[in-house]
């Protein structure tokens, strides 16, 4: 049987880069994607095109909703930062932190994994270029499978032991953006800005739009999307 | 300030003994509750009424519907195994084993408790009776508490360390229901069984209810709950 693999993908460039290297790697493709109440929420209907488009066998869009406890500005009515420069953003921790968002997540694609029958899970976090969140740190990813393998019936029983993917955590944007181009990601299809306008074309100002253009820069070809 | 807590409240008896004390060590109550796609849903109300019996301050129901993977007789069109000796249930991991809930209501719960400004969360596992669920143990518990400590930025910063409280872990059912007791516990609004009939009494022969009675039994007085 082909090996299944539980990939969380946002509708963002980075997800969707590991969601081509799953499936280059032959791994049967299943998608999940979070409604979380984020203002942003065009990123859903971009993860239902990237899953279409890499061939996903299985895509659940999960309903939560964050907003019932609040505390970031990308579900509260708080300012999403504009403008900032990457020293800025090294600094701390911004306000577009979402409490435990990855915990969660995490935790649902343990679950859905285990009813799929395997224990690959995927993420897409990446440090190099953006340290601010907690969550997207190694160290917590270690902590985060340690706990996995002691959660669930699989792994404690020994036939599903967990495994936690994050094969971009170490890379540059550009670096990502040149893996995916070559193996054949349309960028068009993704969208990173937290602040869209009403139709849907990028802030360009916005932590996740000035780290995705830098990105493009360094690859060294245009961003496709609006 | 009076410190806060989060307590995952299910609508059973151990959460609501696990309400009761920590009001008696003057935490504030702030409660959370999942509607989780459960078929035995009436232990949602019977949240609202120990949360409100326990003076909660807040009171959350956060719906996640788990019926999006499937896997659990809890969620599915499984049987709910009944008249099962406590050997039965000792033996395995039971069908009515959800995968992956106790990471996921307590990710919800670090998240919440995020926002809340506090540290302090707890769950009324017990693993002296029943010891089939493996996110009901000790070590399991240990490693989410350390995974939560690298996840948060309030535990990362050092403001909010998180710490995971369990005090029933090591109790009897028995011993629970005395020590609720004496708190003042109103067990009469506590619900237990996985299959009740529809105007909501329990059925007296799945695992829940067949502990929830020996319970009883070992503390010496009757049920109270129809």
């Amino acid at each position: 049987m082909t090996r299944r693999a539980v990939v969380l993908l946002s509708g963002g460039l980075d997800s969707a880069t590991v969601a081509a290297m799953v499936r280059a790697d032959g791994f049967e493709l299943n998608a999940l994607t979070f409604d979380y109440g984020q203002h942003h929420d065009i990123e859903i209907a971009a993860s239902r095109e990237v899953a279409a488009a890499q061939g996903a066998v299985r895509h659940v869009v999960v309903p939560i909703d964050l907003r019932a406890f609040g505390g970031s500005a990308l579900t509260d009515d708080i300012p999403v930062p504009k403008g900032r420069s990457e020293a800025d953003m090294a600094g701390d921790i911004p306000v577009t932190y979402v409490p435990a968002r990855n915990t969660i997540f995490l935790s649902l694609g343990l679950a859905w994994a285990e009813v799929l029958g395997t224990g690959d899970i995927f993420i897409g976090v990446n440090v190099r270029d953006y340290s601010g969140y907690p969550d997207c740190r190694g160290e917590y990813l270690a902590a985060f499978g340690a706990m996995a393998n002691l959660a669930t019936r699989g792994a404690v029983e020994g036939t599903l032991p967990v495994t936690l993917h994050s094969p971009l955590i170490d890379m540059t944007k550009g670096e990502i953006i040149a893996l995916g181009t070559r193996l054949g990601v349309d960028y068009g299809l993704t969208r990173s800005c937290y602040d869209p306008d009403p139709v849907g074309r990028a802030c360009g100002a916005c932590d996740a739009c000035a780290l995705r253009l830098k990105g493009f820069a360094e690859a060294g070809f245009p961003d496709p999307a609006p």
